[in-house]
C-alpha cells in the first residue's frame, strides 16, 4: 500500500459512529442531523428515481443544477458564477476536495492548511505529492493573525486550504481576517481552496462572506460546497466545485476519473431545492440555533464549560476548564462505552500539537436526543 | 493543474454523447441502456429515499448491501468471500478505481495494461506515480500469448490490470488466457486489479470468470463490479470493491477520503436487486444478445463488417474491411455530425499505435433507436 494510506487510521468519525453503533450510545459525533430533511426535496428525489432518468447524467453535472447553484449563490452571497464554465457537480464536498488537490497540487508544492483539520485534508495533499505547513488555531476564539500566516507563508507556497464556517471550530470569520488571507494569497500568487461547506448553517447575527469575493481573489479561489449540508441530507453526496474557467477545466478533468458521475435523480431533487427553498433557508439555522442553545444551556447548568458556536452542527466543550483532568480521547471513550454518549475529541484533528481539552458535540439533534446526550456526558463527567 | 490533467482531453464518452445531446443524434457510443431498469429496484429506492435514511451510511457500506454482494458473487461465480473484511461499497466502479490505484500504486511502481484500455486507467496510474506498461490488443481476437506478457512484465511490475469482460472489445476472456495471466501475476509477484463490471452481462455460451477464482490469485486480486451495469442503471453509482483483508484495509483508507460514502438509499435498492433478481440476470442478457443480433444483422445488411461480440453493451465494426478507407474517429465525427448517430472511435481507447479501423457501437438499446441507428450508418458510409 502507499505510505500515505499504509498507517492511516479510519476517520474518528466513522470510528466514534461505529462505536456509537455498536454500543447503541446517543450518537453527538458525526455531524448529521436528526430530522429527516425537506419532504418536497425528498419526494421530488423519489419521482426521479422511480420515473425519470437513472442513466448517465452529463459528467459536468444536470445543467439544472448546475444553474441552480449559480443562482443560489449570487442571491445569498452576491457571486457571479456562469455555470456553464465555473460549476462543477461531484458526488459530495470530499470528492470534491479531492479533485481540487489531485488536479492542482503539484510534488512539492507547499499548501497552508488551520489546524484544527478536517481529517480528509493532509492525506489529499500528501497523496497529491503536496507538504502541508500548519497553522495552529487555538480555543476559546480559534482565530490566525498576520505572524501566524507570516510564518507559514513561503516562496513555495502554492495553495491554502481555509474551511469557513470552521468545523470543529464553530467560527464564521469576519471580513477582517478573510481580507489577511486574501492578502497573503494574492502577494504569494496562492490559490485557496474553500471548503464553505458550512455557508447555510449560521446562526444569530453572523453572515458567511466567501472568501471569493474578496479583491483579487475571484480567480484565484475554488469554492466547495454541499447540498448534503444545505439540506440536512448528508448521505446524499451531492457537492458543488465553483472555480473561474481555468480553475474548472482541470478540475473537471480530474473528477471525470474520480466518479465521473452523481445519481441524476438526487441532482435533480437539489436543484428543485435551491429553485424553490421556501424559507428552508432561514427556518432551517433558526432551529438549529435553538438545538445549539438547549445543548449549551443543558451542559452549562451541569458545569461543563461551553464556548460559542456561530455556526455549523458543533459546540465545543472546555473538559480542563469544566474541571475534566483526563484528555478528550480519553474522555470520549469512556464516554461512549460508559455512559452511552459518543462525541468527536478534537486532539484527533491535529496533526501536531494538539489542543487535548476540547470535545466537539453535534447538536442537529431532536430535543429528546439532546436531553438524553446531556445527561450521559453528566453522568461520564 | 498537476501535468496529468493538463493536457487530457474530455474523455470520447462524454465527448460524444455531449456531441449527440447537441445535436439531437441517435447515441449509440456511450454504454447505457434505453430501459429504466428493474422496477421493483427503482421503488424500493423511491420508498427509501422517501421515507428512509439520508444521513451517512458506514463508511464500508451498509452492511445489508455488503452481505449481499458476497452473496451474489457466491452464488454466482463462487467466490467465498467474508463481507466483513472483504467488501467495501464505493461511488461506483470509476471510484473503485481510483480508490485502488491511489491506495496501492507507488511512485516508480510498474503497471501493465491492455490496450484499447479504458480512459481512465493511465491518468489514474500516472497521478499514483505509476508507469504503465502497455500491451496491444488487435483485432478480431483482441487476446493476448505469453510473448507479448513475457514482453511487459519485468522485475519493476507491481500490478496488472485487467477490464474482463473487455470493454471495447466484447470479448470474455476463456479459462486458459486467465490461467496464463494468473501464471504471470505469481511468477513477479503482482496484484491484479480486475475491472469486472461487465460480469453479468455475457451472452450465449459465454462464462465470466473472475481471476480471483484461479489458484493463487485469492490474495492477490482486486475485484470490481457496478450494480450500474448488473441492473442497467449506470447513473446511480454504486460499485464494489472485493479484496482480502488486508488489501481491503488499505483501499478503504483512499475510500475514505475520495467520497467517503455512497447514498443509502441507492445501496438498499441495490441490496434488495441482489437479493430477490428473480429472472433479471437471465432475462437482461437474453433481451441483450437479441437487441445485439439486431444491430449486428441489419448492419451486416448494410454491407458492414461486424466483429463478435460475447459479452458488454458493445459490438465492433471493421470500417476498414467495410469499405470504408476513412480512419474511425473522422468517421464518427461525421456520422453524429452529417448522419446524426454518434458512436466511440476505438482508436481514442489506445495511447501508443493506434488499430485506427474499429468503430464501437452501444447495442442497450430499444429496436427503434437501433433500427434508426443502422439507417444513419448506412448513410454515412
Ligand atoms: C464525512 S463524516 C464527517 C461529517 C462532518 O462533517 C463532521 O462530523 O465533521
Ligand atoms: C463512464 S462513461 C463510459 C461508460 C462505459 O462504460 C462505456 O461507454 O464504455
Amino acid at each position: 500500500a502507499h505510505p500515505v494510506y499504509a498507517n492511516l487510521p479510519t476517520t474518528v468519525f466513522e470510528e466514534m459512529s461505529g462505536l456509537a453503533r455498536e454500543l447503541g450510545a446517543i450518537n453527538l459525533g458525526q455531524g448529521f442531523p436528526d430530522d429527516p430533511g425537506p419532504l418536497a426535496i425528498r419526494q421530488k428525489a423519489a419521482d426521479e428515481v422511480l420515473n425519470g432518468y437513472n442513466q448517465y447524467p452529463p459528467m459536468a453535472g444536470l445543467p439544472q443544477l448546475r444553474e441552480a447553484v449559480a443562482g443560489h449563490y449570487g442571491r445569498s452571497q452576491g457571486l457571479d458564477l456562469d455555470w456553464k464554465t465555473e460549476v462543477t457537480v461531484t458526488s459530495g464536498a470530499t470528492e470534491a476536495l479531492a479533485a481540487a488537490f489531485l488536479a492542482l497540487v503539484e510534488p512539492g508544492d507547499e499548501v497552508v492548511v488551520f489546524q484544527p483539520v478536517y481529517d480528509a485534508y493532509l492525506p489529499l495533499i500528501r497523496r497529491a505529492g503536496g507538504v502541508p505547513r500548519l497553522v495552529r488555531l487555538e480555543p476559546p476564539h480559534w482565530r490566525f493573525d498576520r505572524a501566524m500566516l507570516a510564518a507559514a507563508f513561503t516562496d513555495k507556497t502554492r495553495f491554502v486550504v481555509l474551511n469557513n464556517p470552521i468545523n470543529p471550530a464553530g467560527v464564521v470569520l469576519p471580513r477582517e481576517d478573510l481580507e489577511l488571507l486574501a492578502e497573503f494569497c494574492v502577494a504569494h500568487d496562492v490559490t485557496a481552496i474553500c471548503d464553505e461547506v458550512w455557508e447555510q448553517v449560521v446562526f444569530d447575527r453572523a453572515a458567511h462572506i466567501p472568501l471569493m469575493s474578496l479583491p483579487n481573489m475571484r480567480g484565484r479561489t475554488v469554492k466547495i460546497g454541499s447540498a448534503g449540508k444545505m439540506f440536512g441530507l448528508t448521505g446524499w453526496k451531492v457537492g458543488f466545485l465553483c472555480a473561474a474557467p481555468e480553475l474548472t477545466h482541470a478540475l473537471a478533468r480530474a473528477h471525470q476519473f474520480l466518479t465521473f458521475t452523481t445519481p441524476p435523480s438526487l441532482q435533480a431533487a437539489v436543484a428543485f431545492g435551491l429553485d424553490e427553498p421556501g424559507d428552508w433557508f432561514t427556518a432551517m439555522p433558526a432551529g438549529l440555533a435553538r438545538s445549539r442553545d438547549r445543548l449549551g444551556e443543558g451542559l452549562t447548568r451541569e458545569g461543563f464549560k461551553v464556548l460559542a458556536s456561530q455556526g455549523t452542527y458543533f459546540l465545543n466543550v472546555d473538559l480542563a476548564a469544566s474541571g475534566v483532568s483526563e484528555p478528550d480521547r480519553a474522555f470520549a471513550l469512556r464516554a461512549v462505552k460508559e455512559a452511552g454518549v459518543a462525541a468527536i475529541p478534537v486532539s484527533a484533528l491535529y496533526e501536531a500539537d494538539p489542543v487535548t481539552s476540547i470535545l466537539r458535540l453535534c447538536f442537529s439533534k431532536g430535543d429528546a436526543t439532546l436531553d438524553g446526550g446531556i445527561e450521559r456526558l453528566a453522568r461520564a463527567r
